[in-house]
């Protein structure tokens, strides 16, 4: 039944001593559809489980056109100089349409992507926001086993990929640029009010006195917001990710963040609560993916169509039946 | 099994003859959580289905304080005096939190809720958007066959409650306010392009110049979103709900759009469309609620959490591991 999958033990065994070839081929079965893929690596994951969760997750959200490439790059070079292995994943419910706008290019992140202690991956394509945040979390866990103990996680910064990206990671950087008018124009206040740090990017040349009135506006903005469960208060930082500014703050920052949420015991708290949410959402797809495509329903689901479309039955009752059918013993 | 539950058959002539009793009861069955009263409201509103969709069905959304209320009551008012009876619904997935903030006080809505002519009903409380949107569809069609021919859905206007009255409604009209700064700021892009229809509110006094520039800037940006299906070219009026101006011209406006959408077919099809959308959230809907009352699988998934929490399975595992042992025959 396996096929020509590999051992299932040594392949989890040199994904652990880092092997890129391997990691590469997990995430390839991750976002496979195939039954066969998908039982393999869900095996690998059990295995390696229990060496996972050891890097810290950073999300990185903003609109598009903020500068996230750019500064994913510049802030990833800067971790490996500090001897960190570095993970960068995105989430993109949209690639397929778009054609993989984000990380699709890795032209953008040209060092990054060729450094050996980097590992990119672009953002599955072709499924639902459900789907491709479940891929993710899953990659999370594979480059965690395989050594890479920071990851940045990359949203497209509009729908609900914001809020995916949230609940994945342990530290939320928003980044915005400082615009002509008001300040807080375009951006959600949900994800204003979710980030663990605001970074004005471009804060150079004739943009250095905008940033500093975006980032006064944006600190007096957040001091509206409730102390957050975390006890940790959102800085924001200017920087340019062009010229390589402001990175080294930025880093600093999110370590101290770090330094108080493992004391306080937040950190933990937040990742068990993760791991249940993770469940849950895995729950919710499992059991919609089994009901939607069963082959006993497909007949049943269209007849009833045509007795909802011709008023004959209510559309809810036409629901109850098709459950209660697929329910059947 | 039916208790003290009328006859089935009884029940559905006299909410046919528009009783307004009946009509009461019936809602309150819809939003039950009791099975004997879904299972009788279900069959009702099978009975019932070949006399409902006669009514235009109108979606109105806005940010809070915008004056949707004070619209409802004057618009309401004025259909009555032309010989309508008009429904008035909610989608108000937050009103356990809020105490019931829309509707919940019919004092807004003083003339319109003591109206023979009217039916004003409050957002089912304490459910997720999901069971709101469901709700809310089914008391429109209670509603249509109790022959009231207008029906008013109101939304609460955050989150994504105005995507759920979009979903159900023939027509989508968006209320805003002129502001000081930036016409376009802190309405959602994709509501906008929703939009059958624009109106600015609080078009009084000193506001009127306001609101005649914010209705030429909502013109423009409108000519920037693709045409739409339904070949209709959203107009932006300028209304004081509160000193009933410009009311009479909306109603003309959708009467206009109703008889476009109906001579192009329009109409129809979207009705179908919807029709397939409600079966399928309501499939949604009645898994996921299989699923998570589920007595067998309560026990299973407090063990499987435990083991998720401790690294020894993934949450993705334990998802399948539960999902399979719901379908176990």
């Amino acid at each position: 039944m396996k096929g020509n999958l590999p051992d299932v033990h040594d392949f989890s065994e040199r994904l652990k001593k880092g092997d890129r070839v391997t990691l590469g081929r997990a995430i390839t079965y991750v976002e496979s559809s195939l039954s066969a893929h998908q039982e393999f690596i869900q095996e690998v994951l059990n295995l390696i489980m229990p060496f996972t969760g050891n890097a810290i997750r950073i999300g990185i959200t903003g609109s598009p056109g903020v500068g996230k490439s750019t500064f994913v790059e510049t802030f990833g070079m800067h971790l490996i100089s500090l001897g960190h292995k570095v993970g960068v994943l995105a989430v993109d419910p949209s690639s397929r349409q778009t054609g993989g706008s984000i990380l699709g290019d890795k032209t953008r992140m040209m060092q990054l992507s060729t450094s050996k202690n980097a590992f990119v991956r672009p953002s599955p394509a072709g499924k639902t926001l459900g789907g491709v945040a479940q891929h993710t979390r899953e990659t999370i866990l594979l480059c965690e086993a395989a050594g890479y103990d920071i990851i940045l996680v990359e949203t497209v910064g509009v729908g609900q990929s914001e809020t995916a990206v949230y609940e994945m990671t342990d530290f939320y950087l928003l980044m915005i640029l400082a615009g002509a008018g008001d300040e807080l124009q375009g951006i959600k206040r949900g994800v204003v009010e979710l980030a663990d740090m605001i970074v004005v990017n471009k804060s150079d040349g004739d943009n250095v006195s905008l940033a500093q009135k975006a980032k006064a506006a944006y600190t007096n903005a957040l001091h509206l917001f409730p102390a957050k469960e975390s006890q940790w208060t959102p800085p924001v930082l200017t920087a340019s990710a062009l010229k390589n500014k402001g990175i080294e703050a930025i880093w600093h920052q999110i370590q101290d963040y770090q330094q108080l949420v493992k004391e306080n015991d937040y950190f933990k708290i937040h990742r068990q609560r993760q791991l249940l949410q993770w469940m849950e959402d895995a729950m919710h797809l499992e059991i919609n993916s089994h009901f939607f495509s069963s082959e006993k329903l497909k007949k049943a689901i269209k007849k009833s169509k045509k007795q909802v479309l011709d008023l004959k039955i209510t559309p809810f009752f036409a629901a109850k039946q098709m459950v209660l059918l697929f329910l059947q013993k």
